[in-house]
């Protein structure tokens, strides 16, 4: 299968354009005083400073599709989903570096876009597109690293930091992607009804509210991940590191109007979306203290014997349904 | 085309495996502290310590070829391009994150083995492998970022710096690593004559001398960068961002021995590989002061008028040898 780009991107391919005259472009649509050397230098950072890492990869017809997603959301998105595992260790995010794998026939200005949608998307975090690589290849890739500054002497928001009487909270849509991604197989970009368009956005660039990550960690919160894999997934994985087990509360995490009536139109259960969904990247941590700011209470941490049943109960029953996103699954394995 | 591995690679494909296991695997086979959670806490560095990072994207078939590299050996030589960009700054690298994209159909200990690779590489540096990313895709990609730490107040070696007078200065091999991919294509891995291995191992896996661009940095070097798309493009680029030119000396780079024995093996002129070969990621800079430590003066820095032909010269005649690397060949064009 070929990559085929969308007929609005008209600009001459990259086969034409050449290596150097590309980069050249994607230096002018995302101007940067760090970009353009062997290496960037990001700015000293306050003492007692330390640095966070992570990166992730989306490729073309896996991570995003042509015909749903314009190359500024997929710029947007490779940046969040790489700024939510930032927010999630309780750092703030300061820059990005952006590896891309394209066709030759790839047009100038989908490349530039996308380039433009990193852009602004980290500038939304004060942040800065700080460099890059660009390849040939058959499918387009799209590589992201982000780097982040955790200040000061509070431990990072660890998996593994979460302690029974804690509560668990979470600042943002729960379900909305995955309900998005069901919509788009459904009706395509144009057919999905507008009223839906929030779920829609939160698949193809989701919004997540940038220095919530920063906020819980000043405000007492000890443990943190975001919702990536799917609610059940990414708390599993939290519960487990953490030894112990979580409970959910079911009206905390139930669906809202919006998912329900998705459900309603497309004949699934909303519920689905809510515990095995992912990609919403909200964060989802604990803390004994009271909610940080922005984050609500969904559920409480108790004390769990490893290896007896599932870490997470909802309202204290197991969840029907707990499988969530995973890049080679095989067939009847639990995750 | 699809991706074939060798048949020495004899473990469970990783559909398999599924994706937390494979993971775990890795996770296994390059043990880390700082790997494992959302992102990764680099350590605290010394005060006054600014952070410089790059990355750099291999894909099978364009950098890499599965029946003449071992798995080890692709780590390898990720880490090795993107370190020799953080020491082309004058700065230690102390980490790595890894994105992998792989069809379903490949073995688990050609993973485990290429992550092997890069902790090996990785450890020699006192660096870490300290996250990464695992999706599925149609082809081998490999996504390095790395990080680097550059310590106290001296600038960073920017492609900007090299002044008039300075001596032009070089680490390493020149030309290597493109003899040695002539031998693979001509004889392929097995049928190269034994006593080029040396020429082999610099394309498949480079070894540059760790450090060399701190101690540039710390003997007063002023501009660097390494010999990644050809001599020429390369202190071209340099050149032309610190507006000199730079006149090489002829015997200085000329093909050494080795070099000239397998031009006469396989018909080529060796000075192609010297001039426009690149690859072989060796440091090359300039200074006002003596060459640091492993560096050897190969030219010197003279003004140079923008715009009025070539920059770089050897023995003040334009070389005739100067196309570099392109990932988007535009033809006819010159760098």
């Amino acid at each position: 299968m070929s990559t085929v780009y969308p007929t609005c991107y008209t600009g001459p391919p990259l086969s034409e354009v050449g290596e150097r005259a590309t980069i050249r472009a994607i230096l002018d649509a995302v101007p940067s005083q760090r970009n353009g050397d062997d290496a960037a230098v990001l700015p000293l950072p306050n003492p007692n400073t330390r640095t966070v890492v992570t990166t992730d990869m989306l490729v073309e017809g896996r991570h995003f599709r042509l015909d749903w997603s314009r190359a500024t959301e997929i710029g947007h998105k490779a940046v969040v989903q790489n700024f939510a595992d930032i927010e999630a260790m309780g750092a703030r995010p300061v820059a990005v570096v952006l590896a891309l794998s394209a066709p030759g026939h790839t047009p100038l200005d989908f490349i530039t876009d996308l380039a433009r949608g990193v852009g602004e998307r980290v500038s939304v975090y004060s942040a800065d597109l700080a460099g890059g690589d660009l390849t040939g290849g058959e499918h387009l890739v799209v590589s992201v690293s982000a780097i982040g500054h955790l200040g000061g002497s509070l431990a990072a928001l660890t998996l593994d930091a979460a302690r029974p009487g804690q509560a668990v909270v979470a600042a943002g849509h729960i379900g909305y992607s995955a309900a998005g991604l069901a919509l788009l197989q459904r009706y395509g970009r144009e057919g999905v009804p507008g009223e839906f368009s929030e779920l829609v956005n939160a698949h193809l660039a989701p919004v997540p509210d940038p220095g919530r990550g920063v906020i819980a960690r000043a405000a007492g919160a000890s443990s943190m991940t975001d919702n990536s894999d799917g609610l059940i997934t990414d708390l599993g994985t939290l519960a487990r590191r953490s030894e112990v087990g979580i409970d959910l509360a079911g009206l905390a995490i139930a669906p809202d109007e919006l998912l329900t009536a998705a459900g309603k139109l497309l004949g699934e259960d909303p519920w689905t979306w809510v515990l095995t969904g992912g990609e919403d990247h909200t964060l989802i941590g604990t803390t004994s203290k009271d909610a940080p700011s922005g984050f609500r209470v969904i559920g409480a941490v108790h004390r769990h014997c490893a290896g007896t049943d599932t870490p997470v109960t909802i309202d204290s029953v197991a969840p029907a349904h707990s499988v969530g996103w995973d890049s080679f699954p095989v067939p009847g394995a639990t995750p």
